[in-house]
């Protein structure tokens, strides 16, 4: 294992200072709770929302925290859950007046923690409510999941919700508005590597020179199969063809395209991959209105990429077109 | 070579397509000379900007072309300077009655295009100017370069005449500010890993499992040594003390502090190295103005990063906070 880190053991950590002290005019940061949260914490004109899910999946969820999008994420170590009391914490500390929306992906260890911390919030008179995104297509049921996994998606669910909490809505809005969005948004992912957590020291699974993992998870669960390398051309048209089959995405739809890297794709390939799946849906009289080429929900150093689509209506694109801040500066 | 390519000769181009695809509002593309510029180019309001240089550095520059940054990038192949008539046709076309400013990164291929189109230029009566980029501390006189190479420093010397030009200066003025940035900007970068140019298949340079090396260049040069592997800490003490160490940046100096993944480390791992600098240089009496955490220069999926640290004064803080749009989307 080659990793810029210090102790393995507190590679988290030691990652959550680096994002407090790069944010201090953003950003506020609780250790004894992993938590991140927007500088001055909750307020009561607006509904707060967090989400936790493992760390090692950068820049989500420690980095989408700010204005328009999370008021806190409270990760647990690399690859897990964070604990019950994390999210209890923070749910605490972020609770407001307009109520409390806890984001989840859905996977069976975050579920058990945000539900058991949703009812200890509950109890203390917190209004509450869970929201749980799942829009990885590749496999019904998985290592660690009950249903379909969460992945790149939930950056879409964040973003509408966050602009819809600036704005004013009250929390039954912003979980209408986030059901929406999860429902209209379809993910698949590709593997060329498997990717190492520090304090594990080994990777949690190998592809030979010539493999790739068709359907990864984002914690390298298995796909819907394991073969040759393919052509760009040939791994764009399978992704696209499980994403835009599943909802089903239609002619005449309008939709946002994300090409997302899992960690150690270059951002180059990720625009490759964006051209021919721009042109792949122009050709099926899909419209992109609104385009995303990056990194929004990563394995760690994983070399790979994922494309999500969301169809879009007025109502979504004005969420998404909201203004937003967060840690990670262009300019 | 496991990558997301089609024909690995046609990456360069079919990388550009996808960068024009996703951004028809903000962006033009001439496939002929490689040219990504500013919707509709260039305004006789204010000076063009240009920079080239070998693609397998992006963000740089094909993405960092818009409002207050490059009017445009012709960027050669993987890792090679663009052709001299790429340049020249770039400024013809860009060409303004305010002049064009060309920014060479300093090696000796991209010099002698650059020069070559500067002065085809001016006999067609274009007034041109060229300015120099030469950040790297690490060796003096590399594989391609005459003195010290340029690498992610570039980034602010972009964004300060970008700035300025957007404001209305002429061309001494923004040669005068972008001379100024890069006489006040050090950088130096460590690989764990080499990199793979497409066409080429193989990687230029390979480290074992054990070993980093030290002061490497963006196309793979050597750097100050190939050593066994350290700690974060130990990297993060030996990149600043000969960044701080050259300028020297001293006791009471303010600064922007950027650490830049050269494409293949884990956003995760940049913030824990922004964690251990920004501490090192507050115990140094150096204040952190502002910081800049992600990619920024990259030499393809090479796995390491670089530090930079720009001396801030009121004229430099203004020009980096100066507002700008690029093709990168976060939201």
């Amino acid at each position: 294992m080659k990793k810029f880190v210090n102790d393995p053991k507190q590679f988290v950590p030691d990652m959550l200072k680096g994002v407090a002290l790069a944010n201090p005019d953003l950003l506020d940061y609780v250790p004894e709770y992993n938590l991140i949260m927007r500088k001055g914490g909750a307020s009561h004109d607006r509904v707060s929302i967090i989400q936790g899910s493992g760390s090692g999946h950068e820049p989500a969820h420690v980095m989408v925290v700010g204005p328009g999008m999370l008021t806190g994420a409270c990760p647990g170590d690399v690859f897990a859950a964070p604990p019950a009391e994390y999210v209890y914490e923070s749910t605490k500390r972020l609770a407001s007046d307009k109520g409390v929306l806890l984001i989840v992906n859905n996977y069976t260890g975050d579920k058990m923690a945000f539900e058991m911390a949703a009812e200890d919030a509950t109890d203390e008179g917190i209004n509450v409510k869970l929201l749980f995104v799942n829009d990885d297509v590749a496999v019904t049921d998985s290592l660690y999941t009950v249903g379909r996994r969460g992945v790149a998606g939930n950056f879409f669910v964040i973003k509408a919700v966050g602009a819809a909490a600036e704005a004013g809505a009250d929390l039954d809005e912003v979980v209408r508005i986030g059901e929406k969005v999860n429902a209209n948004t379809r993910s698949m992912g590709v593997a060329l590597t498997g990717c190492t957590p520090p304090a594990k020291g080994e990777p949690i699974f190998t592809l030979a020179d010539d493999e790739m993992e068709m359907g990864v998870g984002i914690h390298g669960e298995p796909g819907r199969r394991r073969d040759t390398m393919g052509t760009a051309d040939e791994i764009v048209d399978e992704l696209l063809e499980a994403i835009v089959g599943d909802l089903p995405y239609q002619q005449g739809d309008e939709v946002a395209l994300m090409v997302n890297g899992l960690g150690g794709t270059p951002i180059s390939e990720l625009y490759l991959l964006y051209g021919i799946a721009a042109e792949r849906l122009a050709a099926m009289g899909i419209t992109v209105h609104r385009s995303y080429v990056g990194e929004y929900c990563t394995a760690l150093e994983m070399t790979g990429a994922s494309i999500t689509l969301v169809k879009l209506d007025d109502e979504i694109k004005e969420l998404l077109a909201a203004p937003a801040e967060v840690a990670t500066r262009v300019f």
